[in-house]
């Protein structure tokens, strides 16, 4: 090619150290480990799973699985990737029966990563056991070394193994005893959802950190009705089941042939429902903790609009878990709404087995500035969250070099100086840009021409008032990602679990 | 299990015929075959093809490829899936130099699908030329009777390989000559790019159905500038490429190392450019035709709004190509604007590789209500099209269902009354509802409330009007879709080509 | 087509109902499930590990597992397939250390087949333990039981996690305490590799069902040495190992920074070595039970011919496992030996995921008779057994068809009638031919002009005679399948495990 | 790991330089491209397709490929890997007729190497044409350039392409006369199957370089009979068809609905079949030029004994090839024959996708010396050729190294001192050990006791001998590899053809 003297190097100079810093995670956001879903009385119990597991994809887009039964034997099958991936019709050929529990997760990845796969089933004393599980226990010290010093082996590194050895382990008579007393001996967040060849049973930590609902798909003909637990309602939808309640925390529940029966295990916890699910894990489509998302996204919106509202043209939302709130903060303010920044549908919400190219772009590959709405504007961006700040950065300036004359971004909650324990995949400490600088640095860091921040009360009153001037109800949410005052005592996992990721 | 006496089948019933009919292709949308990419003169051209064909990916997701040339060698290689599964950092190494063509593509399938896959590389006497186009040539008849009584043979079925052929029978002397006397031959619609060793050609026909738009990435460092060809302008943008201007209908443009030099093969033809570009096909964050795809939408729902209003609580857009028309409707009506459906994103555009379990579902498993928003509303739901039917009778049921009291429809162009010959996926004439029925009696069959469609007048305005009372001007668009009248005598192709996919 | 009045329908009736009895086994041979490796000593143990199960291939190709150690952590990869598939120099990048262990099986299918693979690693209070297992063990009803009432929870049906959780349980103190512990609480046929982060195990059951060899490479440049133990001792070749001695029946052996130390954990067991593995499991080039596979063969091959010689033209084995034999008896009655039936060797022993229409054929896709060999020829088969009868009919038929006048069929080992309990995977006795039917009866079956067994004596006598008349010596074999007189008091496991294959 | 003071490196000195040179091949065997296949007239045409592909396999592994008809439409379907891979029952269903031809390949790999797999097919003035090639053409300079000049385009870089637009060029009226045309304008070696949608072709280059036979299978019930063309007959024994003769040099045959038709395009030039089809490439129980492979192999081992016969204890061959020799050879010097070398079958007669570790090994991964056998014996090896010698050399290492106290090497065929032209994968001259060295100096350098060839005449002689002492036919084969003698005045294909692979 010696015919060509000079070529353009343009863009090469474009990649900075900044983009590999958070290259599996483009768009800066947290992420939770997973989804979980449970049938009880339905001909096509799997299927109907697989559904719901499909409703629940963006809780997790690892790994996933299902377990059934028939009332005599219990199957499971477990695969890396989509849950439409791995359920063709012949898979779920193989899943018979009327009884079925699943399971979808985001998790490290790792050459063993299916083994950790979940529902994990096991053959014990007490029968077949398959659990799924969400959330994440602590404090699991005293609990795997008495388990250990008994004889128990791990196979895993998922908490729901310890569960289902501590059932085991039980000196209770009954199986439903077993999983209370099990229950009663961890601490942390779990919403689980377990099996047996003829029973289903469903359970919420006494804090009640993570969701869980039960509704019901009303039988035809004289048959009896379908009972269905989702850990977000929107999985009822498709499935033409009614949202019937939460289970409640501290709660254990079992379907069996003899009905719904509830007891508890835990009354006197104080609620510390995770309000990281208002703001950006579900769906705004699904009822959590009895409350419409959608309602809590829309009110944050509004409430950050009265909170810091600043003169602009026009209001844009960081697609997709911006939106609601962004058109929130529109009506409040009379500011017009605009999709201002078009996200690259060809990747997922995180991206699935991301590689090297997609990645060296970042953000610039998810996400299009509309050059035709942002010149000349003054525009305020709406986001949920920053978490180190490089992401917030890039979008920042991308959307003033599409001509935006002001930017000013505007996120629907508190500053994040935390980290999470009870199944959020938070970075360290060290990593959280708002703890480790005040509103002003990373409003300076990121180049905004003014950042405001949701407050606490404002949330927390988002996610829960009825009508405007209703009383907020600081005390069922957790909110330590944004205080640091955490339910439990927590130990970081870390400390106890062996440094070996495949054992 | 005997010892459950009734299972409840409910759901069964669920799935009927009509699911069936529209299973491959849930949101009842038209589809456009391909999206094209060049690059001139940069160090790592088939990257940055890379990076251009993944912002055109909504163009087409079947299979993709790229070429390019290092002024000595061709290289190409092609695959079925995503352009983000294709070109891994492995395959881009493979294909080195300064000169790369690319395309995407959505097609029928087929398990000799990778042969049709473009571009298509040929040696001929004019030493090797490789070839990727969009659109849909017509009135073949002649040509290829012509070519092959010359002793052309045919291995694929695409039209690339007719235009390519033509170039090599052409009896001109320099390769150029060549080019436009075979553009001459064809009828139809073509965005076309190509490529030898050592230069970039780009043409268009002479209605200019298709768009296909020239930019330039700035030299540095005294460096040359790389040009850059695309069908939407949206792929500049992740380059940094500046936009020039459209290749013009008729248009044959060179790129070499002595610069680019422009020809017409055809002057005298009238444009037609697709209107439906505009609505549906393209990224808003593009510009079509030299004008904003957003803009134009937004327009489209205003004008809606205007030509068509009705009193209601919520403007509902139907995601995601309705969304900047609901916008618009919204910001023209008053009426409050929010996400009332809510897409799940872990299928595409259109379901790659659809598999049966989603398919039965159809729209259901893409598609949410949001009940708290929906409920007790008087609702307008805004899309871009129907066209079958099934899928608007099935949104209208599902919006009903969430508790809205009134679901009024709003289609932001006019009824489809004609199948496209020109490059769009359109059913048969009997399969277009419009096409056999009236409006009032589409609005009895989806169940609507209302149902109104914009006015071709409206639809012309909005894609044209820089500010509110310009003159619409008709006659720069093909709406043969909307009027039955074409821009070109058509034949239909399926009646020259063999019935056999494969060969 | 309707210008082609009649089709041929040949050979569609060729396809008949006993082809699909044995399908997936179209040679009709017993399969045995594992072999086992472990590397004590090398800088790359897991690549030494890789290399010895590719040369132990033969003995299972559903499944392969390496677990390596560094002297800290434990890692391990599992997967399905050939051991050269799942092995990439990728792969064993991630298994660093100067330990492993590695296994390769043959196994049931089923979609949870992977969790069934091993090494099995698990974390208990004795630290990280990984094992891999040959054998099968037997009476298993009060240990999993015992195990059971203690709290131990399965979360495969492997011999390997039985055996793990009785180490766990053990109450003895030391590991190597707690091991010999557990192995005196099963019967049946087992030879183990264990590691731990920093040690390597290896034991053999009381009988010595089956066999394991150590091996020591020597250290090069004053290193000590490394120490190998594998199935077969055709594993140490491609290592340059040494061929050390055999574990013996009852011996538990630990390899450690402190050497190796042996200790035996029963004493009293008379040794019940299989002696299939000298008929038809090992490798020709391995040395199994310290005699030569290829010495017994041959001798098998000379003792037939004394014992059952019958006048004929040509001697032909049914390859591959019947070759040596056949050069044996060749030898012995001076007939010429020749290959008369050809293998196709693009499938494997036994099908790699046999797919039907290779299955159709069953052994007709594997071998092909050379006419030019058999025309005219009275021909004497060789084969290593007869299991149902009905792939030796089809060889038989096959020969005569190739032009031979007579076809007699020579076996190299008695009829077997009982059913292996040991790790052999043979069919109940129902299906066993010689279980039902007199030798005459099944000659007549077959279809041959005459059929023989070699005797009992005539088997013993050609694995353990080092010189023509040396003492046969019955019983330091197993020969259960031969006589039904099994060593230990079996029930069948399949009483005991439940019916799911997938928990 | 700190407590392990010193590592073994044992082993890690053992890969040396040559083993890389010979990675990809480490049988150091010749390869040849193709098998071909063809059914006229039976219900499931691509079936028996198929299973012929099977036995063909040995011919070529990359890729494979099938096309069908039924008298109206063609269809074709390919893919990379092994037969059985591809062709599943799914797959054979969409190739419904009862015409069909097939295509097995062995090639350079690239990643447009599905582009050149055949069949191809093509749709010209002529129809459909489909087609499929063993062998290679030469002094293609100016046909290539005259198509190019009247317009042809070629798309792949295979020999195929070339005849099949030839036959679209030609001036003659029917397509059989356009095909006979076609095959008097090139030049090398060719044997082809083509079909149209009701017609099957075959013919064979004036030479006869490669086989072709055809076969028949007598139809049952009164229809009509099924005609079969096949590289080699061992493709008819799992049909059922019989032998009916080949197709003759210079012959080209049609099936049709009128029957088998006959004519010669060339009667004048003298017979040059290649004789390493006999000493290698087919398999033993197939019949070709009219003669019996294994006859032809077996008197080789005689012939060799005779003419270089040495004292030895041992006849040993090296799997699989040399076997049949060997056998020949133990007849006639009355030593032993017994398989000294253990193959390990668990990869294919050349590496299928060969890996780096596998690769490291070369020969030793893939065969094991029984030094039960060698130890102490003076050794005849008997091998099919020597090609750069390195592979020998390591072989007579292992057995040396296994305890035989002399290692002689016989080579059932002459010196190989040319490159082929014709089909065969050889090396360039300065590769072939044998063009650059005395068989002294061979001998040295592979370090073996002493070192033989079989004499051409020994060789033409096997080939045609039907009893002892008949004459010699010298001048049917092509020996151009042991003499440089080329039937046609040779061309190198590269200097012709672009450099790039992929266009």
């Amino acid at each position: 090619m010696e015919d060509l003297k000079i070529l353009n190097p343009a863009l090469d100079s474009d990649l900075d150290i900044e983009d590999e810093l958070d290259d599996n995670n483009p768009f800066d956001k947290l992420r939770e480990e997973c989804g979980v879903m449970a049938i009880y009385n339905h001909s096509d119990a799997a299927r109907l799973t697989y559904w719901g597991l499909y409703s629940l994809q963006h809780r997790g887009q690892e790994s996933a699985g299902i377990a059934s039964a028939d009332g005599t034997e219990v199957n499971d099958i477990k695969g890396m990737g989509l849950v439409s991936e791995i359920f063709t019709d012949d898979v779920l050929a193989k899943l018979p029966g009327h009884i079925a529990i699943g399971h979808t997760r985001y998790s490290t990845t790792g050459d063993s990563a299916l083994l950790n796969a979940q529902p994990i089933s096991v053959e014990s004393t007490r029968g077949l056991i398959a659990i799924a599980h969400n959330g994440n226990l602590v404090n699991l010290g005293n609990s795997k070394a008495r388990l250990e010093r008994d004889g128990a082996v791990f196979q895993t590194t998922s908490d729901s193994e310890i569960i289902i050895q501590l059932i085991a382990h039980s000196k209770e008579t009954t199986l439903v005893d077993c999983i209370a007393d099990a229950l009663t001996q961890v601490d942390g967040a779990f919403s689980i959802v377990m099996m047996t060849r003829n029973r289903i049973f469903a359970a919420r930590d006494p804090h009640g950190f993570r969701p869980l609902s039960m509704g019901r798909i009303p039988g035809v003909d004289g048959a009896p009705d379908t009972f269905v637990f989702a850990s977000e309602t929107c999985a009822f939808d498709l499935l033409h089941a009614k949202y019937e309640r939460d289970v409640e925390p501290g709660e254990l529940i079992m379907v069996s042939e003899d009905g719904v029966t509830s007891r508890y295990f835990d009354r006197h916890t104080k609620q510390a429902s995770c309000v990281f699910e208002h703001v950006y894990f579900a769906r705004p489509d699904s009822k959590i903790y009895g409350r419409w998302v959608q309602q809590s996204r829309e009110e944050m919106g509004r409430t950050l609009s009265r909170e810091s509202g600043v003169p602009a043209d026009l209001i844009v939302p960081v697609p997709d878990s911006g939106v609601t709130a962004a058109i929130g903060y529109a009506a409040e303010s009379g500011i017009p709404f605009n999709l201002g920044l078009i996200r690259n549908h060809y990747v997922g919400r995180t991206f699935i087995q991301p590689e090297q190219r997609v990645r060296d772009f970042g953000v610039r590959m998810k996400l299009n500035p509309v050059r035709s709405l942002l010149e000349g504007k003054r525009v305020i961006l709406i986001d949920d969250s920053i978490i180190r700040g490089t992401t917030s950065r890039k979008i920042v300036r991308m959307v003033r070099a599409a001509g935006a004359t002001e930017v000013h971004l505007r996120i629907s909650c508190p500053p994040t100086i935390s980290p999470c324990f009870y199944g959020v995949d938070t970075p360290s400490k060290k990593d959280l840009i708002a703890a480790n600088k005040t509103v002003e640095e990373i409003c300076t860091y990121i180049e905004a021409d003014s950042l405001a921040y949701l407050s606490l009360d404002g949330l927390v009153h988002s996610c829960t008032a009825e009508k405007p001037g209703a009383t907020p109800v600081h005390n069922t949410f957790c909110t330590a990602c944004y205080t640091g005052d955490y339910p439990t005592q927590w130990v970081d996992v870390a400390d106890i679990l062996p440094a070996t990721t495949t054992v």
